[in-house]
């Protein structure tokens, strides 16, 4: 970018509709979070044999369940019966069997029909047909994928895929074994701002200067503007006193032992449309997935992963989460106060991307694109 | 229903659409509860002279009012002048106007525009035309019905129809002389659920083994999930050690005189569409009364009725009262657990009616016919 | 109006849903705050140079801020970059820029950018297409007046002309010398009414009887139910034994010296459409501005002035500054009343204007105009 390129330096963003309308928000449910593959669950949550989850995915209340063999499988949480939600706890624990409270339709952990009420003087009721209706799931990188669509989008091309258009490869995310990391810390942050505004954040370090105080202490380069997002297969680097990813600096915890040279001392971040960051750094994790509630209000949930002998020792992670704590509350802050913005008519055409957020707009014309 | 039958054992229930939708919940209102008849107020709880209640019909506020006559009216609670509402407390006394607060407008208790500032250098203003707006009423089994549609509807059919169709003739609830009990407790419940799905649990005994387990103890031929409400004219009977209708089995208070040995022993249930449930039992009559308020959420007001010398003694009701106070807590915990899966996409299309419930569909019907 | 009066005594108001419709209050919304003058504050709450007000002007959140040629400015408080809100306090004080907190974009007190992260390496980006978007300011009688429309229309004869209207000439306001006085007591309203109610009642004086003792007693001549406003350029006049505008008739304060003999012991009130009423009276001007907010909400801030002596003095001001509380609280106590009968059916055509109330009918004219 110089003086003398021809490129307009300011690129629009999408209107402010796109950020209030009802009408697109519920395309954007339909379209994008119940079209394709949404993160719902740490596999290590189901901690065993009829542990279960009841998530949320998009207009969808879905039980996620481990079975009799160890399976992860999930299920739309309505009784085929009369409707009746089979779960209501956000988690909890059953034998083998989910039962429906209402009028005790009860089903196996792979979702038969195994009995009910007078169900033997009903020898015409197919007991699979009528049956949980399944949701699709995929473990990887040790969290639960669902996808509610009837006919779920390629995992590997959508969820794998956008891993390999960050990092260049596979293998570099591999490096952290993140599916043997253990759960340090988890942080929810309810967010007054649409869920776009979230990941144009993400996307973007052009305000790292102005509201990341500590984090461009840890990575000077971020003070420029330009997000390890910006190329591929670039992390950021540490600055040269810094010992740690950490609020103050001071040195972080033991390495994950995958983690190259050339990925040491750096921060690499990857964001999976529509609701995923992962963020890589040598000795922990940072996963953050969100889940959109109304157009003006998005549920974030963060973990912390570290190596699982890091944790068992009880070590003080408070440095470590500190860092990204405050990152999260510095960005949601930041879009909680351009969300009233987008209704005015000021910005009814949307905004200016500077030349180091034009990567923003294949984010844009990606939703574009599924919602229209 | 045995294997023989051809006929199936599951028939759909509505989509779920009718129980989220404000576009058919709007329809609900004005075509069903505006377009017939409502039990508004028990009668007793007028008083005198003077006396009335402010009450809600679908979206209209009006006021029931007794009358020098000693004669109950009903009005739209709206001056004829600038609209301002003449009552807003839920009940009161009046001498022997109604006048509006905001300009002073009065009306008689028989609606007619007795005085108004300068309203003598108006000649040509009509006292009877400008008067309060009469919504028409009916007084049945000691309560008071009113419907504020122009042109109502048969009371004896839709109403009192509905308890011959029930009981098989109208003298089966004449013996019972509701209008001559007395109101020994009243609870009022607010309900997160669509009015239907309250209706359609009150039709049916299917759930009643599962969480109905006082109830069952009492009425054991419900734990076989036939309601009362199947067969006409059937009334559940007591088990063999009960008592009474009691939650604990015990002996309940003085027996109503007319109720006939048939009945004795006995527990009847009446449906009154759109929102009435009439229960009676030898020694109390309970009656709901429901107010839907939007798609998702239904006020239920409940009285128990007791032989007014039962009610003057002082008697403990307490195990007669608690009975179904348990049977309506239980009841609209489960229809509460059922409204968020309505609006899943495996619940488009309704879920199913086993054969204990296939005469719910004629509801359901009924309901179609009004709004579509 | 005698017996032999041909014209009706009642004249039809706007029907119900004027005052209940999302997309009527929308359409108000855009084509009459929008689209007009609204008076946004206080002159003199803009202390100084940088010192700044941050106000909602329909759907827009707008800055007011005073320069540093003490002119007073209005933007939109929108980011030209990504849209965040410039300034989130409702009150506060800079130097000499308004900078964003996201990305530091800065902006003069004039609205021209002037700095940002790399804008040296942006050329192309222009500094005055690219600052703050402008609002029309003017300052009258004290206040600012603001127009977020594109062409604004006349501010004398939309602003300046209801004066005239009302008291005749503009001389008769310019004797009060409003933009000196100084604050006295400013108290806000949330009332729980459509804005045009707000509007109504102000412009009537049929209800003062009824529900204004202490303000009838002042001037015994609002007890007939002519409001001051019907009449062009009438002031009513206070009672023999009244001393001054105060809720028991006490004395008030210094006399504002412009007022001429004929304004002397008497109340003028104007209607500056859509939001302001200005009252005056020998030794006081009260202000009101309402915001609407929803189509059954309105904010409204009122503004007890009085000379600068007499404020700067420690005076109490507690007997003039109740009676027009009192008659605030009293007025929109009807106005919440009469908001829950727009939406009965009885109110579909809506009501009826008395023949003091019949200048009203002139403000629905002038409302459906616009919206229509």
């Amino acid at each position: 970018m110089t003086t003398l390129d021809p490129a307009p330096s300011l690129v629009p963003t999408l209107g402010g509709h796109w950020y209030t309308d009802p009408a697109i928000f519920a395309a954007e449910q339909e379209h994008i979070v119940e079209a394709g593959w949404v993160c719902v669950a740490l596999a290590a949550d189901l901690t065993g044999p009829g542990s279960y989850r009841t998530v949320q995915l998009g207009r969808e209340s879905v039980v996620v369940v481990r079975g009799r063999d160890s399976q992860i499988r999930a299920f739309f949480n309505v009784c085929r019966h009369r409707g009746a939600q089979i779960c209501t706890e956000p988690a909890g624990q059953v034998r083998n069997k989910l039962q429906c409270p209402y009028h005790a339709w009860t089903y196996d952990l792979t979702g038969t029909l195994i009995a009910a009420p007078n169900l033997t003087r009903m020898p015409d009721v197919d007991r699979f047909a009528n049956g949980l209706a399944p949701v699709a799931v995929r473990e990887w990188i040790g969290y639960v994928w669902a996808c509610v669509a009837p006919d779920p989008p390629s995992f590997e091309e959508e969820v794998i895929g956008a891993v390999v258009t960050r990092l260049g490869d596979v293998e570099s995310i591999d490096h952290y074994g993140v599916e043997n990391l253990a759960l340090g810390r988890r942080i929810s942050y309810d967010v007054a701002a649409n869920w776009k505004l979230i990941v144009e954040n993400f996307m973007e370090c052009y305000h790292c200067a102005t509201i990341h105080p500590e984090l461009t202490e840890v990575l000077p380069e971020f003070a420029d503007g330009y997000a390890a997002q910006y190329y591929v297969g670039h992390g950021a680097a540490f600055g040269a006193g810094v010992q740690g990813f950490t609020v103050d600096g001071s040195a972080g915890h033991t390495r994950i032992p995958g983690v190259s040279a050339e990925q040491d001392r750096r921060y690499f971040a990857i964001t999976i449309r529509p609701g995923v960051f992962v963020n890589l750094v040598p000795d922990h994790v940072i996963v953050h997935r969100m889940t959109p509630v109304a157009p003006d209000r998005t549920l974030v949930e963060c973990d912390w992963l570290f190596l699982s002998e890091v944790v068992a020792s009880d070590a003080d992670l408070a440095a470590s989460v500190e860092l990204f704590h405050r990152v999260n509350a510095q960005d949601f802050a930041a879009c909680e106060r351009t969300q009233p913005a987008m209704s005015s008519r000021i910005y009814a055409r949307g905004g200016n991307l500077v030349p180091s957020e034009h990567h923003i707009a294949e984010f844009h014309a990606w939703v574009a694109e599924r919602v229209r």
